[in-house]
């Protein structure tokens, strides 16, 4: 580009940018939160069990204490999609977070399986993250002083050969967290090939975990369902099978607040959540894993109602992709993901520009989440990543928002082409 | 007594003790689960919130993520029973234990307000266990390394010389456990100095907490409903506004695994467990809070539903007591509680005595709270202490249950009397 014709690109994109400023928006892309339509699907939940129904399977009363494992009708309905054998599956509360965190208090406080000792009583912990990878698990390892170690993703999940240098390097190097299928924020899902590597590969310390989040297990946008290798069994058949911790949740199946969270691990690895549980709990809610069962009936019944998922958010993702490719395909000034299932949308923008692109969007009224958040320590070394979350906002709100981020990311970029950043 | 007499009376016990296993019971009294017909008075709640409703007061959507702190509708409905104002309660799961559970594990891996380091970093950590107590403190305390210092229980609480003098002298003291209303399992309510005490008591450790369980706040037996002081704000009154924890849940008000928990607290420690929070979960169940908020309406109405609660749970009180009086009643073999509240009995028997009662009656049929599971480390040091729970079976399983125990007692005690134990 000439410099004329560059200056006349920064022209047009300031005052694109100040009209967007004029209309004074106020639109939300930070979060990945179902839209209200999508939790209307789930509305007969809300009158679920009913008055006289509170028996299980079983013929238990769901409405007493007691049931560590949750509701054996419930796991077996989320054991294909999750790839646990209901046996070794535990329907908990209503945040897989949650159960990720407690995972780690009782490591840090008690001794896991195959652990020398208490991760608290170590000099030093530390977890690999790949990146761009999910706030929450990061500020996790944060708050419990886990040295994170970032690395990097492929197409095909995390860059293998450099996890499997570090893993076998450093005994301080205690777990790794995946979102093995469409993941957050990229959307990649891992190879089998990633897998399979993850499952056998040799570490340094005997207690090494896989945090393995898979948050968007049925949560498919096309129609080629992604299916990953069952990491579970991989580590079974590598020798290492307490190496694998398995999470999910219906929080983006069926309601966000109020759904059931699963774990899923080896028997060595269930007993010890267990007996941990039960000397904080006197049992999951169990009506509400009543109400998930009798709602969602069986594995069909999640298929069915992750379609009509599917029917209102693909036209969100594909809006977001029509309107990246209008307004900045070919403009050298970014790349975005194209994810076939999940939450988000990760797009890249110039080095050096994605905190001031977040910046000029929330000066417009549009709230993206903070650049660097897909990062340990909130620090993107590059500083080019943004996540889009497209789901909550209404289409045309969406397309409205996108818009006006596109204009904000020509802005940037032009600024930057014409040496003002 | 004399020898024949003492003799005779033996004989009488080994004989009707014979005739009580030939029955072949099969009757638990060990824990304070609420019977079917109790959990039928919440009925309703299972269609609850009804279908198309979803709104909060507030115009919240309570299906989606966020609000760590909980319907304001339902907080204000329990801010009078649990003596904590609304702005300083929250709502949160369906355990208060794990609230109890999750403050431990932030003093521990945290620094709760006022504290010089985290719990984890100190040598020692040592709770003050007033005895007898409830089990589930004691376990969470051991799980932790916690060492706990028993306190002997008077008719007014705790015995505050005793409470005083340890908590002042030693700072590794870091909290007591306190179950102030129809406590667990004595039934003893804490007297209005009691509570002034221990919110005004010097203490050694400047991060001194008191886990308050006031898990019978509302679950009266009597026409006399016994108020206890307000610890919150006595605490704030005398220079320790960051002392009280206060905990609370409707286990035993609407359904046991399915309720909903209360934590209350100073701002400075809310503030501190908020944040704690916020990088575990994305907020609690509030559909599950909207319908319970719908169900109670307001604290008018928790006060009616536990009068059936009460209409209930009375006569199980009076025919434990109308029995041991009959049974046991001028033999000098045993003594017992009368609570006016909560979900226990305690039967004292002769040192030495509880654990071969409790053996005697498993093998009657008849399950009872393992003998000393009321003091830390299950060791009652006098072996003198039994928790009966009469809520669960039906009055006559009660009844035979109670009759049998007496059976045992007598046995037992008769054994002693003859120099056989």
């Amino acid at each position: 580009m000439t410099i004329e014709a560059s200056t006349g690109a920064l022209e047009r994109a300031r005052k694109a940018y100040g009209e967007l400023v004029a209309r004074g928006l106020s639109l939300d892309l930070t979060r990945g939160k179902p839209a209200p339509e999508q939790l209307g699907l789930s509305d007969a939940l809300l009158a679920l069990p009913g008055t006289g129904r509170y028996r299980a399977a079983d013929g238990s009363d769901v409405r007493n204490y007691g049931n560590l494992r949750g509701l054996r009708e419930l796991r077996e309905i989320f054991a294909g999609p999750l790839q646990v054998p209901a046996d070794q599956l535990l329907a908990a509360g209503n945040s897989s977070l949650e159960l990720m965190h407690d995972c780690l208090v009782h490591a840090l406080l008690g001794v896991v399986p195959g652990a020398e000792s208490r991760w608290a009583d170590q000099e030093r912990i530390a977890f690999l993250c790949p990146v761009p990878g999910y706030d929450r698990h990061f500020f996790l390892c944060e708050r419990f002083g886990i040295e994170m170690i970032p690395v990097p993703m492929t197409d095909d999940g995390p860059d293998m050969d450099e996890v499997e240098r570090l893993a076998a390097a450093d005994p301080a190097v205690k777990g790794i967290w995946c979102v093995p299928k469409y993941s957050n924020p990229s959307g990649v899902c891992f190879s089998d090939e990633t897998t399979a590597r993850l499952a056998a590969m040799p570490t340094a310390a005997p207690d090494f975990r896989i945090f393995w989040d898979n948050a968007y297990a049925v949560h498919h946008l096309t129609d080629e369902p992604v299916e990953i290798a069952d990491l579970l069994a991989a580590c079974a058949a590598a020798g290492n099978p307490d190496r694998a911790l398995v999470f999910g949740s219906t929080s983006k199946i069926t309601t966000a607040g109020s759904g059931v969270a699963f774990f899923g691990a080896s028997e060595a690895n269930l007993d010890w959540l267990l007996a941990k549980n039960a000397k904080r709990s006197i049992g999951p809610d169990k009506v509400n894993q009543l109400r998930h069962a009798m709602f969602l009936r069986d594995e069909e019944g999640v298929r069915a109602h992750m379609e009509r998922q599917r029917a209102l958010l693909q036209p969100k993702f594909d809006a977001v992709a029509r309107i990246l490719e209008a307004e900045l395909g070919g403009t050298g000034l970014a790349a975005w993901t194209s994810p076939k299932g999940g939450y988000f949308v990760t797009l890249d923008v110039p080095e050096g520009c994605a905190k001031e692109v977040v910046r000029r969007a929330a000066e417009a009224g549009i709230v993206l989440t903070p650049a660097g958040a897909t990062h340990p320590y909130g620090n993107d070394p590059r500083d080019a990543t943004i996540r889009l979350a497209p789901s909550y906002p209404s289409l045309e709100e969406l397309e409205q928002a996108v818009e006006g981020l596109a204009v904000c990311v020509r802005l940037v970029g032009e600024e930057r082409r014409n040496g003002e950043r």
